[in-house]
């Protein structure tokens, strides 16, 4: 080989080692599914922050809360939340069990297909339905059923399995903090067992990390076996003013990173940011999903019935809370988009 | 050196490498305060079936739950709860912001320092007392309380830090289960905000894995700050049948180890243990931590008021749940009497 072979060669390797270099740049970076905008800059930057020991701003990691909604921020809630219908799937399933609600509302426009009708009833309707469908049962049966139907059903305008109709960079996002010594919990509106048995594969979020709304359980020993049999009655509705309270009753922690995407995670956010005292000097991160792609998703805030984001949109500038805009934020939206 | 020096030298070294390693040996023991009993090898011969990789006993690491009852399980719970005592510490305290208290009961009792009169009205006159010490305050300021107290109060009978009366063998036990990918949990039928200042420090349990008995709170902004009220009602109590629901309500999954000394322990340890149908063989322990020793503790069962045992005294060889006799199966019972 001569000199100038080998300059070619050494140019040639120096070339492919510098693409290699912005291939695995790309591949490497944990939040790929987002543009290189404010929204994912303010993320990195927290995150830099709180990671640098020996920096002010400094976190140990086992106060590295970050709390999750569900519904809107990490997977789509439209056309209507996704446990709603299954309750709905869950009374067609039961009707033959009960005769009696041919002729009783809500349950007889449903059969007929009238969702609307059937919600005409309100949270009363709601309420019934969800008894109906999640209670008279025990836990372990219930989990059976909820993990069926998560793995079986398909959204109504998609086609898709639910679980596809989460969001790629929430899910990288939830990545990112864990591989940054957080510890990422779901606080929902939801039902908590309703989520439990699948986020884990989905999120990777444990069960014991899931805080949602509930309805009580009792324990019962059947056939010389203890069970835990679910009850219509209501336990705890983890909405609104009920998210910081869910937070403090199970994870007995403030979070310094709280994400939503409606009105109902306002008090969360406001608990998770608001600085308490001048010593309070703590980083703390809001952001809220704003769904702004209605080619991709749905686009819809003050005016949606579902979701409804319009407080919580005008005191984000206020508390410095980072809002996503879902369009130009994200590169793509749920993960099949991206294959 | 001439070559006998030199033997000589070696076999010196021979002889120092093999205490060393007696040594070494005995302090990497990790359960050093345990007799080599029946106890102690049933524990050990447990963790180390379920982390076996690849055997039909291996259950692999997020699953790997372990529950622990606190007040006679963690430390110790004579004269009476130590969470009573803090309350009783409570009401002298706040009884000049009371005047009213001098003529009513359960408080005129107790400010006389008649605390058995003052629980004489029981259940109800526990509650009240509960209530006018534990509610009307937010939750930062309770935290605040519990944590003053914890660091400063002392034990009636042996003058200790309360933190000192928890028992060093289950410390061990809890380091050892979870050196060996368990997380382990606090299911406690006393007040979760009152354990959860501490827990962490003492057990190495953070906030978010105690579960305890709790009042209901209330999110309110004060002055533009968030917080959360305690109120004086009760929102759940994790004792007896309640300890598998607030199992299934926290942590979501179902225990393989739970270790507790009383029968307000026995529905934990069911739940935990029995076998659900013949396809459920995962391998589960139950422990029931024995108070036989009068000496170093104190001795008591199935007649005592605190902590009776009973029920899931008889029921525990049908269980094969592993019954540890204080007396015969600890070196040591607290910290300071290893020091």
């Amino acid at each position: 080989m001569n000199t100038s072979n080998a300059q070619s060669l050494f140019a040639a390797a120096l070339v492919v080692m510098a693409s290699s270099t912005t291939t695995c740049s790309h591949a490497d970076d944990p939040l790929a599914s987002w543009n290189d905008t404010a929204a994912k800059e303010a993320i990195i930057r927290f995150v830099e922050k709180v990671t640098t020991e020996g920096s002010a701003d400094f976190v140990p990691p086992g106060e590295r809360i970050a709390t999750f909604d569900n519904d809107g921020t990490l997977w789509s809630e439209k056309p209507m939340y996704f446990q709603l219908l299954f309750a709905l799937d869950r009374v067609k399933t039961l009707a033959p069990q009960h005769p009696e609600w041919k002729n009783e509302e809500p349950f007889a426009s449903l059969l007929k297909g009238n969702v609307k009708a059937a919600l005409a009833g309100g949270e009363k309707a709601v309420a019934e339905i969800v008894m109906a469908t999640h209670a008279g049962m025990t836990t372990a049966e219930f989990e059976t059923v909820a993990a069926r139907w998560i793995a079986t059903a398909r959204h109504p305008t998609t086609g898709r399995p639910y679980t596809e109709m989460v969001y790629q960079p929430m899910l990288e996002l939830l990545a990112y903090l864990r591989a940054n010594g957080f510890k990422t919990f779901i606080v929902s509106g939801g039902g908590i067992e309703f989520m439990r048995p699948w986020t884990g594969r989905v999120y990777g979020i444990p069960p014991e990390q899931v805080v949602g709304s509930s309805i009580k359980t009792e324990y019962e020993v059947r056939g010389g076996k203890p069970v835990l049999v679910r009850l219509p009655e209501l336990n705890f509705v983890d909405d609104k003013a009920g998210k910081p309270v869910g937070i403090n009753s199970y994870i007995g922690r403030r979070p310094i990173f709280a994400a939503g995407n409606s009105d109902g995670d306002l008090q969360m956010l406001q608990y998770t940011t608001i600085a308490r005292n001048a010593d309070d000097t703590t980083p703390r991160f809001g952001l809220i999903v704003h769904h702004t792609d209605a080619e991709r998703e749905w686009a819809y805030d003050r005016d949606s019935h579902v979701g409804q984001l319009d407080k919580a949109l005008d005191e984000a500038p206020r508390r410095g809370w980072t809002v996503v805009d879902m369009k130009s934020d994200w590169k793509g939206v749920h993960p099949t988009e991206r294959r």
